[in-house]
């Protein structure tokens, strides 16, 4: 699977398709690029949002740097374009650990993840099996969210023991502030970044006082990692979604509409006059089921709509979706004018999430606003499945 | 893309996957044949759900039948199977008229949905320019859903002319109560259903009058096509979903939760005892984000939860999903107590939405109840995009 190039316009596949406006990926990158050189911090890429090398190269221009995925078939994939340094950033279920130990025989750095004994026990014994020490970073809780110990618990150590005495390779914690997707504003991510900071030293503190390695020190999201926080103390920042941006990121301040670079092609295939509804061939299969933007102060329905050129189309929003069908219609209380759009016309979404949206499609149309935005250049694939 | 067989069992696959139980999916088609037998009354399968030529083999034992399909990727992936009688039933963007017109060439009869006179005259255009008079049914609207014209509008006389006087062939009229999954209890349904055929029998009824010929009058939804209700009139009734149903459909006393075929195994990776909270590693990404029993009396969260061997596990939900996470715990009040799930449990979770869920994977793996139900007896394989 590799780039293809496309003498065709946006006007020519037929829809739904999606979409990615490189030059906004690589103003996205700058961005967040610069601050990390401000910082002299790492970056380890998140690739889940985007599952493409190509996207991925954009990043890494200079060849492969390091990444963290979500499932191993983003390892596997990623390993066959030449990444060596991966991280497995989703707690490990036992019986992925030979699939782990074959990406080792390739002789890629994989690290993965646990967050109890259990797991810690079984990376353990497979590194001592498989001959390969299998680097492990223990998961801490900053925020609550999902997974993970906290940094002051008892099963930091007990975890870590096992691993460290066990055959595994200690690799240090990781951290994830999966509530900055809920906090609006900088003051508010701050808080968060500074959260995700402060578990993180506080727990390899204890490690190193318990007479344990912690090397690494991993953070991130993509609301904390733009948040002009104090980041001392990290070894690395990780974040994925910001490659893309999406309206989620919009609604808590984050990013621009502007700075959203994956949309959805779809095709006006009717109206319903008396009800002011424009019904679309993309529906929760183009944009997927994701609607992020409902627990938001601004509820964006599915998406945004664009013309074909990527201009926004003042308060027209796509607020139903059935498997196939969209429904765009104008925000409610907008006082503003259901525009002309007449059958065949095409339009982009902008998505609330651009990691469920992407997902839906087997790869990306690529246009570049600084040139004729409608123009294909290349089309991108992409990864899927476990 | 054919079966495999296999000789694993639900152990095995790497989690998450997706399995169907054969002999749930039989029952589901018995009840509904049964039906259909003593209305003397024709089924279009709708494959969207399923879009597996092996699970559509199930219904059409004898060879192929007529189907529905929601994509012409369906439409293509069925054809390669032999199926001829296809009815595309989302409204037709005039641009996929290429594609339609090259599956007439291979001798499939594919009928296309219009409801305004920019997609009629644009499906007369291409039989006059093809030379195959592309047949044509006319979308009606029974319930404010969507799309389509009213029974009793102008608009629909004008369509039909197009199409007629056009050159393509005017096949009917066709309808959908899309309003029907929100109707709970058999007698809502059967008011969805009156609904249905009413609109049906008035457009047709318009039709002739008009002197155009009106041969299909096709309607149905899972639960309008199982309402006891008065079927007269109608010459085809389509459903799709009821082939693996789900969630929603229990939900509204369409099915118990016993009928759900389709179902997703996922491995537990963690826990938060503090929060009652058992960790898994199928999120969104294997369960979509389809909540469709948000807005019903239960709210059954991602899903609801059951033993790999597919015993259901009282009140135990899948309550939230990151991208490759799941978090379950007891239904809220339910006062249980959470059951002891160590890490590398494996579990079925049960979905809201079979047509969501089922379009995250590229295959199922194929139980049966039966026998052995962790046994794996074959691989089917799914078609995607578009």
């Amino acid at each position: 699977m590799s780039a293809t190039t496309s003498s065709s316009t946006l006007q020519e596949p037929l829809t739904p398709f999606a979409v990615l406006d490189r030059s906004v990926i690589d103003a996205n990158i700058d961005r967040l690029e610069r601050r990390l050189a401000d910082l002299n911090l790492p970056l380890r890429l998140h690739v889940k949002t985007s599952k493409s090398v190509d996207v991925t190269r954009r990043v890494h221009r200079e060849g492969p740097q390091p990444i963290a995925v979500s499932t191993l078939a983003e390892a596997e994939y990623f390993a066959d374009d030449g990444y060596t340094d991966i991280l497995y950033a989703v707690g490990l279920a036992p019986a992925k650990l030979d699939r782990v130990v074959a990406l080792h025989a390739r002789g890629v750095d994989l690290s993965v993840l646990v967050d109890n004994t259990d797991q810690a026990e079984a990376v353990a014994a497979a590194s001592r099996v498989s001959g390969h020490r299998i680097p492990a970073l223990v998961e801490i809780d900053c925020d609550g969210h999902r997974s993970g110990v906290r940094a002051e618990s008892p099963e930091l150590i007990e975890i870590a023991r096992i691993l460290h005495d066990g055959g595994a390779e200690l690799r240090g914690v990781l951290d994830h502030a999966g509530e900055s997707y809920f906090s609006t504003g900088a003051e508010a991510q701050a808080r968060d970044a500074d959260a995700e900071r402060a578990a993180l030293i506080t727990a390899a503190q204890r490690l190193r006082e318990a007479g344990m390695p912690c090397p690494v020190l991993s953070s991130g999201s993509t609301p904390t990692a733009h948040s002009p926080s104090e980041k001392g103390g990290m070894t690395e920042l990780r974040a994925g979604n910001f490659v893309f941006f999406d309206l989620v990121m919009a609604g808590i301040g984050v990013c621009d509409l502007d700075d959203i670079a994956l949309s959805v092609v779809v095709t006006v295939i009717g109206h319903q006059s008396g009800k002011g509804w424009i019904l679309t061939d993309g529906g929760w299969m183009a944009m997927s089921r994701d609607r992020g933007t409902a627990a938001q102060k601004i509820d964006q329905g599915y998406g945004v709509v664009a013309t074909l050129d990527g201009e926004i189309i003042p308060d027209l929003l796509m607020t139903g979706a059935s498997q196939e069908h969209g429904i765009l219609e104008l925000r409610h209380g907008s006082g503003g004018e259901l525009p002309e759009l007449p059958v065949g016309t095409r339009l982009r979404v902008l998505p609330n999430h651009a990691c469920a949206t992407a997902s839906q499609y087997q790869e990306y149309s690529v246009v570049d606003r600084t040139g004729d935005p409608t123009r294909i250049l290349e089309n991108w694939p992409r990864c899927h499945g476990w």
